[in-house]
């Protein structure tokens, strides 16, 4: 884990729990992402804006990358990393591998969606470049957030 | 199989086939992808703009469905089919499936990308709902217009 420019995890999960913030106050499941580049500079921010927009494409990992492609002006954010408050899904983290990205940080683990359904099933996902992955980044909170926004589901229920 | 509204899946797949080669004319790998609706009807269609967008998300089936969301206005295009000519990678796999579609037609194999390399491994990509997966349509004229693309790369090189 190479990452020479950058400050501690929990600076970067703090602006990914941001977001998530966002998204719990637009009443969506709050997940938040952000990029971050070689150098160690936030250049991208996303959440999920699944409901609002009614489509599946608007995961926050998804929108995140996209403005990193856009501001990089290349499909091809090596050396980036990603940070997102809960695990990726499949179709996110094939995102991240295709984007070519260097690492993944994530908050809570997704047992019902996360790409480990896939990995302990022999995920090989694009495995031919090395992605890195650490688990666990504030977790608690992620945890706290997605909790919020399912009781507040319930209770309307 | 119950899609009684359908013409035949040659039917789909010339419209999907019609989209790649709009992306061959774009100096683009020549791939496209159509969504048809439970009635039978095309709904919408993409194909990639991966090189000229600079981003991954740029994938045929990728633009088809954000069009087929936007178009239902739902993320959940139930009993929804897409044709697309060239196996989908995991991404666009994942897609289809969260986004609650009936099946996927497509043309060629893609054995470097294509989402089978996980199935080989024992996918289990949101398999709770279950993906009708039919291959092999129209398969020479989607391996032919691919062709067309490398070796026009490969002489320019």
């Amino acid at each position: 884990m190479n990452r020479p420019f950058f400050k501690d995890d929990c600076f970067y999960m703090e602006h990914a729990l941001a977001q998530a913030q966002k998204a719990l106050k637009s009443d969506e499941v709050p997940i938040g992402a952000v990029v971050v580049c070689p150098k160690g500079k936030i250049i991208s921010r996303g959440y999920n804006k699944v409901a609002q927009k009614g489509c599946q494409i608007e995961h926050a990992e998804m929108t995140a990358i996209k403005k990193a492609c856009k501001k990089l002006g290349d499909w091809r954010l090596e050396g980036c990393w990603i940070y997102v408050t809960l695990e990726p899904c499949s179709m996110c983290f094939s995102f991240i591998k295709l984007s070519r990205m260097a690492g993944v940080v994530y908050g809570a683990d997704s047992p019902l969606f996360g790409y480990h359904l896939d990995k302990d099933a022999g995920l090989r996902l694009y495995n031919r470049n090395a992605l890195e992955i650490v688990r666990g980044v504030c977790e608690k909170r992620s945890v706290s957030l997605l909790k919020q926004f399912f009781k507040k589901k319930r209770n309307k229920g």
